[in-house]
């Protein structure tokens, strides 16, 4: 029995995400093949050679005529003019969907596009990556028992949403509906604050000049494993930031408020508040990993 | 031909980082047994089954009236009255060492107290650590292709110095000498700052309400890594934030500017300024982990 659920797939930016969506999907066989392109023809190329692409392209035309799927994997920045290029050329009752860490803004204009064609549009989002980017970092297991967000709305076809739901159940990951808002807010406090602080870290701590030596240098593994995710792709994250801007401004803002009572507690020399602040982290941090089993599905 | 440095070590806290150095010792060995003393009576029990140490003791005055060397690794609070329970018991002529992430607070107390007896003090701090805690944590490789820092002053004696230096060379460290006041602004930036952070983000994160489910069950693999510090010890880190306020409250405001620079370029939508601090910082951070071979003794 096939276990097939479209035949062609195009992937538009076979880096990191598309990649190991692409690679997911092929191990699973619920996909026949797979077209490629990127606008960077070396990283294009390695896909090929990488076995993670059937078929590439240099035409964006030729890569999405035949697809039943199309997936950006772009950065969000890129995305509309991405969906523009594509959409010409896309066959009627095909499918158009996106792994962009923005949501709202990303859904309002591709729906707004696919308007006008005779293409469904699905928004989603697989809450996983690594810093690394490009075909070279792409894993096949990058899903495995990861969440990817999906973000239906009023004008989304339900046979469709099903079809790009099992498409990223075969990859490995639950699928978790949502609307775009509390999308973007949830992502802003997870994914985007954290990044934010990572990037200002690293450029505080490595501008701290009172010595000649880079103190850096002196970094342990903590420190290493912290910053970790400040290696992620400056387009990326630029795009990011600006287009989940509302919602990244409130974060930022709630964490300068504990930060600053932390600050205020370190300067009275306050032991008990102190104390209590860390242990409630502790225990919060900790909840992630280990997970009451009485709150378990 | 023996490689033993001293013949009786005495570890006061048997915990990961007391308890990974008597490890490293006895594995290179260069001493001949270990007493330690915790002041957690399961923990002490759970080293002498684990083998970390020898004997264990009940009582401090037992544990290093035979030692050659005292090492004192308890939270840098605790180090004043560990230090005065320990040196009325100490023979004359033994050396005293701490594994404090503080040192110009500790150094100035325990100098003051060695002064009174015939017992040589030498400050020092691994630059090494997990964030797990006792002695079920503890192993022998914690310290390898680390660094360790010891802070000699103008009080220290340099033979004391000296074999305590090659006790941390045994357990695979790159010793490092350096003044108090030095340790303890650089630690402030690469370890302390990262803690305050790292606790910061998950209490504001955890505290989100916005939606009715813990929006931390949404974060992958990045948040969980970038948070993975603040599940360390509340009391160590209770201890070190009050005991380096001064330089820490400087990195706090130092990294409150670079972040509230951002912060800025987010709300003005700035996209070259935003792309050069991400880019700025992914630079630095890279070149933690490929260091230029140049740069490399």
């Amino acid at each position: 029995m096939s276990n097939v659920i479209v035949k062609n797939i195009a992937i538009i930016g076979v880096g990191l995400i598309g990649g190991s969506f692409a690679l997911a999907l092929k191990d699973a066989k619920v996909i026949q093949t797979v077209t490629g392109w990127d606008n960077n023809h070396e990283n294009l190329s390695l896909a090929n050679q990488l076995g993670i692409i059937d078929n590439l392209s240099d035409c964006l035309g030729d890569a999405v005529k035949n697809a039943d799927v199309v997936v950006l994997a772009v950065p969000v920045g890129s995305m509309d003019s991405a969906a523009r290029s594509v959409l010409v050329h896309m066959k009627p009752g095909s499918i158009l969907t996106d792994t962009g860490s923005v949501k709202q803004s990303v859904v309002a204009s591709l729906e707004a596009l696919v308007r006008e064609c005779r293409v469904d549009f699905v928004g989603g989002h697989p809450i996983s990556g690594t810093e690394r980017s490009g075909a070279g970092a792409a894993f096949k297991e990058l899903y495995c028992d990861k969440r990817c967000i999906l973000t239906p709305t009023a004008e989304t076809e339900l046979t469709s949403l099903a079809i790009v739901e099992q498409l990223w159940c075969a990859a490995g990951s639950e699928v978790v509906k949502m609307d775009v808002v509390k999308h973007d807010r949830i992502l802003a406090a997870i994914s985007h604050l954290p990044h934010m602080i990572a990037y200002s870290l690293v450029n505080s701590v490595s501008s701290y000049d009172r010595y000649p030596e880079n103190i850096l240098d002196f970094s342990a593994g903590g420190f290493r494993d912290f910053t970790r995710i400040a290696s992620s792709d400056p387009v990326m994250w630029r795009d990011i930031a600006l287009m989940n801007r509302e919602s990244l401004l409130e974060m930022i803002g709630q964490f300068e408020q504990f930060l600053a009572e932390l600050k205020d507690d370190i300067d009275q020399g306050d032991m008990e508040r102190l104390f209590t602040f860390f242990q409630q982290s502790k225990i919060s941090r900790d909840a992630i990993l280990h997970p009451d089993p009485k709150d378990q599905k």
